[in-house]
């Protein structure tokens, strides 16, 4: 059965996502609050929807892509939303980076209407986003995973779509401890290069033998260059950051799960958003740790 | 000139390094306080020394790789130390890692006698010295560097032989920093897998997940995997790191910078200790985050 894709949110991951799934043969429906990035894929092949229940009503496969938690609740639950127009059978991917307890509420949602919804956060970012080259962790059935992984294969390799878990939120849960993995990480290599420029020892050549051993990253890689370059074009804006972080403390607490060090990362990423920084990359959190060094 | 090469301190770490030097076809004439490794050494070619003092008035390049910053200061300083048999023109290269305020106080030592001292500590660990991939961070002397750098060569790819900086300490400084990012790292990937393990999720799935994104990083994937499995045979042990982390803070103090992440991290270094784990892999420092969220 061919399937036809929905695509709700085309914002800078989405659009590139959205242009995958059509290079690949597959019709594809897309709907977007605002309609200049709707026009930018009606004029490659897609079609366009009036509303998320059209989008649902016209489509087997509909996946949502969308900044926060309560953007996918309103996409599925509001009066002209996905759950308006879902048919049985239908399988809703939401590939957003949300709460995964509302992940998991909004995953039985689908299920009473006969339906399946898979989480499928992403990392890799815009880059990862056009180069088709994201890390795609699902949560959910297993059986629907099959039915769509030629879909989500267009946005990832196949060895990048990860089946994480069959409980729905699984995926989501993936997606936080990425995030909070980077974190540390990010912390680490700020310290790393803070020290550095304070000593006097320069920073580019501490980051090239940090390459070569056991603390290579890519986060060393990626944000150490930004850190060094001072360059926070984003990327992965600050405030998208701030959002995860959160996503994560509240994780944590619903779980029962302390996380010191990420608290601390978490109040790094409020510093720099105090400073005005909400929409520079989210590697910038490194300056925070620059200006308590008085280094720059 | 054909260098004879000296190296003082047949640990973990020191024995393999010294037998890559002899597989190169440098004379290598060997000091240990413990015999038993000077023999393993002699019975594949190495000459043995009663002292430091008579390795430094046989060789032209003397190395050290001792455990901390005080067993440095004995053993060049020592009344039968490097110092006492130093001639003038001769190289003494430190790979221990210590304190980069005292590597600097110890080159200028070397200096007055009309030698030079590069500070050259190592990331890479035992496998790393078995395999002769050391990654080298050296501070100093250029010119005393190209003299050695053959030499230095044969314990790691000449890719991984770094000039951090023409200042002595430099590579002391480069290595605490080195030290400082793994330490971010390992907190990150450890409140990751905390939280995966508490909410169900399998970690194995989430971290070969997160290898394939932007959180991908060795101390995932080493550490990662040891944390998981509950493998904690050293490695690299805990109390040398717990040593690692007190130098970052001093130099820290010394430099005028803040670390925050990397005292949260000493303290879980310390809380390890405390309960009993400091000949553990020091990737253990997670579970002290697995016993705050009751998982194991």
């Amino acid at each position: 059965m061919q399937e036809t894709v929905g695509f709700i949110g085309l914002g800078v991951m989405g659009r590139p996502m959205a242009k995958h799934i059509l290079d690949r043969g597959f019709p594809v429906v897309v709907h977007n609050r605002s309609p200049k990035a709707q026009d930018e894929l009606t004029a490659v092949g897609a079609r366009a929807a009036g509303s998320a229940a059209e989008v649902a009503r016209q489509c087997t496969v509909i996946i949502t892509m969308v900044p926060d938690t309560p953007d996918v609740e309103r996409v599925l639950t509001a009066e002209d939303g996905v759950l308006a127009g879902l048919a049985a059978g239908s399988v809703v991917i939401d590939m957003s980076s949300i709460s995964p307890v509302v992940a998991k509420r909004l995953a039985a949602l689908v299920a009473e209407r006969g339906s399946v919804m898979l989480d499928a956060p992403v990392s890799g970012g815009e880059i990862g986003a056009i180069n088709g080259t994201l890390s795609i962790m699902v949560g959910g059935d297993a059986a629907a995973l099959t039915r769509v992984r030629p879909i989500l294969e267009c946005m990832g390799q196949p060895e990048k779509v990860i089946h994480v878990g069959a409980e729905p939120g699984s995926g989501q849960t993936c997606k936080v401890c990425n995030q909070i993995a980077i974190g540390g990480a990010l912390a680490g290599v700020s310290e790393a290069l803070a020290l550095a420029k304070k000593a006097g020892v320069d920073p580019v050549r501490v980051r090239e033998a940090l390459l070569g051993g056991f603390a290579s990253s890519r986060v060393l890689e990626v944000h150490g260059e930004r850190l060094i370059k001072g360059n926070f074009v984003p990327g992965f804006r600050t405030a998208l950051y701030q959002k995860d972080l959160r996503l994560a403390t509240e994780t944590a607490a619903a779980n029962g799960v302390a996380l010191p060090a990420t608290a601390l990362v978490s109040q790094l990423v409020n510093a720099l958003v105090a400073s005005g920084g909400k929409d520079l990359d989210y590697s910038a959190i490194g300056t925070v740790l620059f200006q308590l060094a008085s280094v720059k």
